[in-house]
């Protein structure tokens, strides 16, 4: 069953690449696989392409859903598909799975053709400036000389905002949502406390646990707790969870008492099971490497100046892991060049998750945005 | 070498108690051993006595230096001596490691005197009323009828806000500093990770690792890491740290990048080879559990109406761990039951830490609030 407003049905695909990446380690991988989904129809004129970009945890599934599925369990489900912001009836969308993944791209589970055994903790450093490189060999590979608009939130904001300086002319629009132009030390604060999670769980085994069949699940729990606790206001979690205790009354123990205790452990025991501990650990220093200003004295304004697309920024009120504050930054870098920016400071209690819920102001503006990105209007072939 | 404005060199006192302490959670102590010390003379009216409550990691030692110290080490030796704004040529000052400590009193380290092997998880919960109890079991052994003053910062606050309730006859003034009538969900998550982080260590041992010869270090020290982040603003770590680099440049690696890892990873260190694991899940479940107006259906002015203390509230702007919103619910609290209060907001950039600090302002409101209590000013004995 098709509902409305889904794309329905998707299979993702698979491209592989033998041409060398060079990477901004120094390193180079001889070959790789990008898993990928598209939504919508590539026009005749290959004007209507829009890539989206994940997040730490995101994937290419970005709508619908796979065989086999009751709903739809792509990640942006709300903002992508037929009538929806990012609308498929005009746009030919693409996610995919960044290098070093764990959800089909070449990543430490797989294998490294040198050593016949997974990568694990030889998988070399990737980074925000590599996966856009990454991305625009599938660009290629699938046609596409310009995109639309490239949109992400978070640390997909960071790698749409790093296609407008990569690839400038390749880009015509970027949408940077709950983002921010670096970390912070608070944020690279939280992220060490995640790493460390993980790389001193005695089953992490150096990076290598794959081959002694167990996961460091302790650390990835771990970490997916501290970061869930990161990505909610402390109203919105006052709110939904507040004090309540889940027997109604104090049991002095330490099973769970308070229902934010259930949650974040839920939280956190379903990231164990499914994530990768390496990859993890790779996706947190590719944020805290990320630092376009960097080469450029830290004057982000100088950093952005080689940008000619078209930008929209957008924040969230109660966000504190990415503070309005910090798309502010992008904001006034832009501006002061002249370059053309639209900002929207969404006022949404959600945090940091406000940017994957369906809040309608917040939609409001993506669709309006949307519409005015001109495309071709021919059918694709 | 006494410097002035020390009180010194100090040695830490043992009481023994020897009839049984009820507490909050149903259960008993037999007896117990509270370690203390004291600074500055009782007078003869014992007026002047004045009870320091610690907070999450502190102790009895609030001030001064023990013998064999090159320097202070008293955890708030700049706020208590002579001179200073709780001085002790005019005071009596009490500090005390509370129940379940590890720096000496009766806890989780100590042998059970039932089984002749450390207590380690069978040590009862202690709650901030039940430490409350224990110090005025430590008052009456002193002789101290009424404190001229309780005083605490963070849980330490939370022991003088209890104090006025359960005593209110035995408290005539008391400061909360850098608290909150009750943690919101948000404060419990944190508290949770830290708990997971030492629960889930495998050298836990289900909290008897004392038999096996280790100790959580794994566990305590991420607990510490991501505590510390709680304990500092956004802003200080930026001023503190930013985004520099260990070694001027990236190297692409897991070991220190940002200063701001390296300095997360000495406090877990350190800590970790100090403190306890059963004191520290033990000090965040009281905290968790402490809630005094859970028995008024939430509302704080009811619980507060027995209390016959004059009141002083300090918060500091950049303590998101305990904002100034939280102390002003004390304050509005007291206020609408006209009780005596105090409020100070001190603009400090140091977050949840500057109650621990030598800042001008907040130690001048300390200092003027303790000037105007009255006692006796008949010497001692």
């Amino acid at each position: 069953m098709t509902h409305a407003r889904s794309v329905g049905i998707v299979t993702p695909r698979t491209a592989r690449f033998d041409t060398a990446l060079p990477l901004k380690s120094g390193g180079r991988l001889e070959n790789y696989e990008l898993v990928y989904e598209t939504y919508g129809e590539l026009d005749a004129a290959r004007s209507n392409a829009v890539l989206v970009c994940h997040a730490l945890s995101g994937s290419h599934h970005v709508a619908g859903r796979h065989v086999g599925e009751d709903q739809d369990s792509g990640w942006w489900n709300n903002m992508v598909g037929p009538g929806k912001p990012l609308d498929t009836r005009k746009f030919f969308v693409i996610g995919v799975n960044n290098l070093g993944g764990c959800h089909g791209s070449t990543g430490p589970r797989s294998i490294n053709p040198v050593s016949g055994r997974p990568w694990g903790a030889d998988f070399p450093f990737v980074t925000v400036e590599d996966w856009v490189d990454a991305q625009a060999k599938l660009a290629d590979h699938l046609g596409i000389g310009c995109f639309a608009a490239v949109i992400g939130g978070s640390l997909g904001g960071m790698q749409a905002l790093s296609w407008t300086l990569q690839y400038p002319d390749r880009v015509r629009h970027a949408a940077v949502i709950a983002s921010a132009p670096k970390l912070s030390a608070q944020n690279i604060a939280f992220n060490e406390v995640a790493r460390q999670s993980i790389l001193t769980d005695p089953d992490f085994h150096d990076g290598n646990f794959y081959e002694h069949g167990v996961v460091p699940a302790r650390g990835l729990r771990l970490a997916r707790m501290v970061g869930h606790i990161t990505y909610l206001s402390d109203d919105a979690m006052g709110e939904k969870f507040g004090r309540s205790l889940r027997h109604g009354k104090t049991r002095y123990s330490y099973d769970v008492e308070f229902e934010i205790e259930s949650y974040l452990r839920h939280q956190g025991d379903k990231f164990a099971r499914q994530f990768d501990a390496n990859t993890y650990l790779l996706a947190t220093r590719a944020l805290d490497y990320y630092d376009p200003a960097f080469d450029h004295d830290g004057d982000l304004a100088a950093a952005l100046a080689k940008a000619r697309a078209s930008f929209l920024v957008v924040s969230f009120s109660t966000d504190w892991r990415f503070a309005p504050a910090r798309s502010r930054e992008i904001v006034y870098a832009l501006a002061h060049d002249r370059h053309d920016v639209c900002y929207a400071e969404i006022d949404c209690p959600a945090g940091h998750d406000s940017f994957l819920l369906d809040e309608p102001r917040y939609h409001a503006v993506l669709a309006a945005w949307f519409e005015r990105i001109e495309v071709s209007g021919e059918n694709g072939e």
